[in-house]
């Protein structure tokens, strides 16, 4: 409880106006659903501006179903991602307001409708087989209201794909850029533009790749400036933090 | 060169305006100082916002001294890191007017008055060990005219430091979280605000931290949504990628 | 053979009590059951206090009721972990006593009752994921006669979870904290208990988390005392010197 | 603050015995002295059993100077651990009373005298190269107060030596293992003793030892029970644990 | 745009032979075909010598008929590696023309026919299981239109084998060996021939080879000179920097 | 060739006893059979006193029955390693006089009987989990003629089942000891006999066993002497060097 | 010995022509002089086209005096590689003709001109701090008779760079590319141009460079096709290859 | 104790030959001197056939002069092995009559005359950098008595050099081979002889040979059978384990 706010409490208690107990079931109230397997961060858009986002991988559909139900008490959108097509098959049925996007793996549903922002996020990749990871970050940025400007297959075997799609990047407010194999395509972006750039590498690639390692090592490494980094394939991750950069203008 | 430039210099030689091969010495202008031992990107403010950086590392104090003089055609603010005391000395007899802090191995000639932020950049620490980096990250954003709030010393060992700093961490536009050891700070810090969180990985600690890769993983996985990171001890990258965003708002 | 009891065994056979072929046999009890295929070690339980306990992975269902029928000459109590539901059926039907509990791999068989612990073992989880990891902690404490306090789903993005449930951690006498992804509760943990912290690091995550690896360092590394650390997923290992911990007290 | 010292205070606000601004006063206290390079954590006592400890590594000896001074408002023993002779001797001309152990590269001031324990810790080393290790584990421990049992150099190239000091180890609550090179010590002493075993690999060996990576990946993989891990020559990480383990049995 | 075609422009221009607007299309030419999904770049032969390949992983099989689509307005020979069976049957379907290697997964569409080189590269491998990769080298060689040697399974377990064969290696202009396991006979032939050698680790091997990183260490370490080396695998990559270097002289 | 031979060559061209064209032959005898996509080494029992071992991983059906028909010229025992079940069969189809042990994953052709040794290889795991590799081990050893002691899971969990084997183990001329997870048997029994000790890491064990990674690292830093290590899960090669040792007083 | 050489001299000896004796001699030449601590390969020039290179690092200046001294017999130019300042003025002193660059710590010895070669290599470099490796690639390559351009610091953060000097890489037969930090450079330049890319990664960065690690991954992993790789820092390796590559078309 | 000695003692003791005290007092004899810092393993000759080496690494020079104290009351020979020239000289003020090798930081004190081996130990070599390894390795040898066979600087790219000394290798019982770099020349042997090949990676190298792992994985790895490894840089061992081997048939 921030201070101010205990102050206010105080104040009443000392007034009369609240009883003890009443103050100390404030002070309990513990901004969370209790659902045992999971406890339902109801606090998280007071706290960061954000609902909370249900991260599918290594949770049962019924776990998915339980936590959806607990945040249902607020009029919050909800956006599940890592949704297997089996499992999101089973959320469906229980929630057929939802949608399912395959190819990004996310579920959607959009309670309230947001004003759409004035400015841009860019999406670009390097290769097609970027896409799945794109995606899951168009998706994301969307779900909070973000107009989306999609890139693809722009990587630096043939850069002059990206020179002629320049203008459209140089015109977002920031730039997610998704690469795999060698991911050089971040750091070229990132001597290229005026404004924040996101790096998500990829797991696309093989052999000496890693699993995305080889990426993941050069967009931390990069001799351009402005480019923070994500986890491997981290496409939700990017998205999110995309928005709240954007937003920090929307919101003025 | 953009699109609507060349048109624009098209026109120019088609009305006459503009000879070719005065149209071609536009074309040609390389956007850079050729030193052979260094190509000095005099077209970076146009390009990206801000002019180069000189990374000191692996330069001698010479080349240094080069590259500033190649920079000093323009009014830029001229910023280097990673300088050693010894270079320092060298290039301070060249250019009395710069400064020089040891503790973040930074030079800085500021030139060019800069109009100070509205809004704030909080630098946040873990422990006193991680000030190094701390002060290269907080220069450099200062370099770039922001103002920077700095909170130092409130790892997760004993969090109520955290939570009695919250407030002034809330309050700046950008977070930047540095930590070493495990670095479990950034998440920490991402789960309570709705701001950015750029996240630096330090080289604190011993055994198993190798080198800051425990720390970076840590950041790099992090549970809190809206992190992203830089490279181990890049706090010249994270202040660089802060005053971006902080810039956002400052531009409108 | 413990130098009092050898001082036994030599006086009696001074005294003509022993004849020196029986001595030689007590000396040469080995102590385990030979299975060619296994040595079951019937002794354990006198050197370490607890009967061997199975390690289902990596041995077939019939090696596995054979060790358990070797075990059968003494009362003990017959845990083992790490059983896929598939081998689990072939031992129940040998042994139709036991029980299995397929969320966590695990077969008991609880012959003898046990004193229930007057002191608690907080079994902590950041996640909902984790929960595989922790049911294999907590039954094997419980499988050792602890009582087990369990705190599912306090990870650190929405760190008032935590604190809400701090009095019931504050409560155990030794606490288990189970964390993938980035693995940062156990620092935060560590930094607000009075008693012994055990840290297990599971596997759930992706990306740079190869696997479990970033939260093992995160929490080898952490900057809060009085963590100590067992293998990724190692549910059973933590439960176990959890249980010794814990039993401590018990045995005064 | 805790639950019921929060309804006392509230009670004592609505009987008007405290003013509201004496109230935010106390919620206010922060726990920490702010010295803007270090908020040295006054409320850790109270919090985990123990003070603060300095960690001496990165710090300048004015820092560490100054942390001792904040510290000194309370009557704690103060412990420094990784202080080069260098900085010893600077902080030793500020604090004479204070003692410095070079091997372990241990300060310490023992300003209040604490109750010996009743039960022992054992440190157990597989060579003498481990000792410095051992020293600063040894020496943390009994800074607070525990009696410790030395075992030097019983590794398992000769583990007759082992054996003939079983009973010494068999004797202590809590047995710490420290070892370098393949670590295999402390699964052969985890196989034979019935209390908790924390394992510390050293940094000792060389080639495919990898600093210490090998011994960590030995103990972290062991295949006898009851052993826990902390980070590579952490001999304070680990005696401190024992030390917490160790005084279950004697608050009671 | 290279210099002087530019310069060429501008004085149409200039001329008035050319508008304004139809200098920008020419300018606009964008060299590659958008499908959204995939940018096919139809400007690489002019720029590398070679036609896009087409990188089968990753894609769908409409994905690869749709680029395949993209690339017949020129009359360029089409590759394709790394398809499966199963997405080469319905390339196949589309595309009756082309050819499957199942042994390679390579598909190729030969629409011109190509002058044979007059020197040879020598396709050379350690065992039977590199046949896969080496047979991605030699297809992807030929499809360039050179002569290949294949010299196979003549590790150095028995050298002799090897230089049975040595007069048919030394006869080629660049060799390429390919080795899985240890990958020493990189070295071996390094040290034996007068020519280029390409070496291509194969993941081939178990253990202690890690996918393919031995291998690759080994020959990037090599102690013979003249050796360069592609990713793990990349029979591919081979074929085509062999082919580069043969064509060297063929197109004096 | 070697010198002597290639002087008594040369000694009977020089006496006319031998034409030219015939001494070439000789030199041209290349040693091996050349099936194209493998060259036999019919040369090997000759350099290396065993014969080829074909190890079947990685090599279809149809390649081992052709190596096999390769081999059938001499009467060579032919032993394959690595073989799936199913490979097996089809194997056993075309030789029915082959035996097949689906434990050890080996195919054996004792063609002609060999004189058991005099002095006994004891193989040693320290877990039931282990038996896989050391049946290949054994198998291979016994392939060669040798007397092979088997002493299953006597691993240091519970060491007195090593001392009562011990007896056993030190009657033999050479010791291969197999272990996964940490290892540590090995060290131990290194320092308890007094022939050669051969360590094989397997992979059994999870987490932070890294696929055998850890078993390995333990037994390359053995602090005890006289232990060569090799590569992980290869029981085969411990056998095969086993063999040599132990054959070095058979050949006397 | 070749086979048709062999052929000659059994013919000889057939002819009487020549003594058992003269032609075992001829077989005995070794084709190295040996000086106990090395073996000096007199006869690689004609195997591999070039005399032995002497690599300085490890070897005592007496050493590698000596191996000059044998190979001085012949009169082959002597070049040696990573000699320190220090060691070099000792060769200086037994050899003052030969010469010393301490930038590319290489010294040199051209006692045969050699027919400068009628194309060119490119030796490109991201960065000022790549120039160590950078010469001893020039170095190496010029050595060689090779005529070399240097293109330096035109890294991709600053991609205008890059295209101003395009036309002077293009010019090039073999392309170096010389690379820290993430080493993107490599990819742009090998998507841009027709000829062999070689590329060389450096241990230029900090932090998750690892040494260089980071750009050798980089460069395994390239997008664009055509690019090989040497090992880190391994300037003369490229030289080598690109000289070799660079000769292919001089020697027709 | 072995099994028949502790049946004589009990038949002593049952035969009233023997008191209670004096068994125990043999019991209890602990094959060790006890130095406090080091417990000196005086029964290692008896267990293992050699007796105790000093690794002088991580030991004072104080420690060093102790344990060579400790183990004058036996007349065994005396090895220390890692002893720096500084550390050495200590050691010879107090022990006038030891020898010391700076080149392999071998201290020897031959109290006793060892008959030499009838037959070699072969030490082999890639390079001439090799040489301190390799020294290490053979005064290991020469120090238990073999007689052995140097063979240096015969590595792969050069291979003839290797063949020229292939009778001196193949005249030996057992092969020890020695190689930084990539280790490829352990394959190559293996192939060759038909003796137990002992393979020593060496730290030798730059860049991606990490410091010895390029050359370890590579032996570990190797095609050819009979090939087991130590630890990088471990020529102690390599002819520890070489002298177990040869003395097989010497003490027949």
């Amino acid at each position: 409880m921030a201070k101010n706010n205990m102050a206010a409490l105080l104040k009443q208690v000392a007034d009369q106006q609240l009883s003890v107990d009443a103050a100390m079931a404030q002070l309990d109230d513990p901004g969370f659903v209790d659902l045992d397997y999971a406890k339902v961060d109801t606090d998280r858009q007071r706290r960061t501006g954000y609902p909370e986002v249900i991260y599918g991988e290594g949770k049962t559909a019924e776990q998915i179903i339980g936590i959806i139900q607990a945040m249902l008490t607020t009029k919050v959108n909800i956006l599940v991602t890592r949704v297997s097509q089996d499992k999101a098959d089973q959320v469906l049925q229980a929630y057929p307001d939802m949608t399912y996007r395959d190819d990004a793996q996310v579920m959607l549903w959009q309670q309230t409708a947001l004003t759409p922002t004035t400015h841009k996020i860019a999406v670009v990749t390097a290769g097609t087989s970027d896409l799945k990871v794109a995606e899951e970050a168009a998706l994301t940025a969307e779900a909070f209201g973000n107009v989306v400007s999609r890139v693809y297959d722009v990587g630096v075997a043939g850069i002059h794909r990206l020179f002629a799609r320049l203008d459209v990047i140089r015109d977002a407010q920031v730039v997610i850029v998704i690469a795999g194999m060698e991911g050089a395509l971040a750091s070229v972006v990132g001597g290229l533009v005026d404004k924040p750039v996101i790096a998500v590498p990829t797991s696309v690639g093989y052999g000496a790749s890693f699993g995305g390692m080889s990426a993941l090592l050069t967009m931390l490494n990069s001799c351009a400036s402005g480019i923070t980094v994500v986890n491997i394939d981290n496409g939700f991750g990017a998205g999110y933090s995309a928005s709240q950069i954007n937003h920090l203008t929307e919101n003025k």
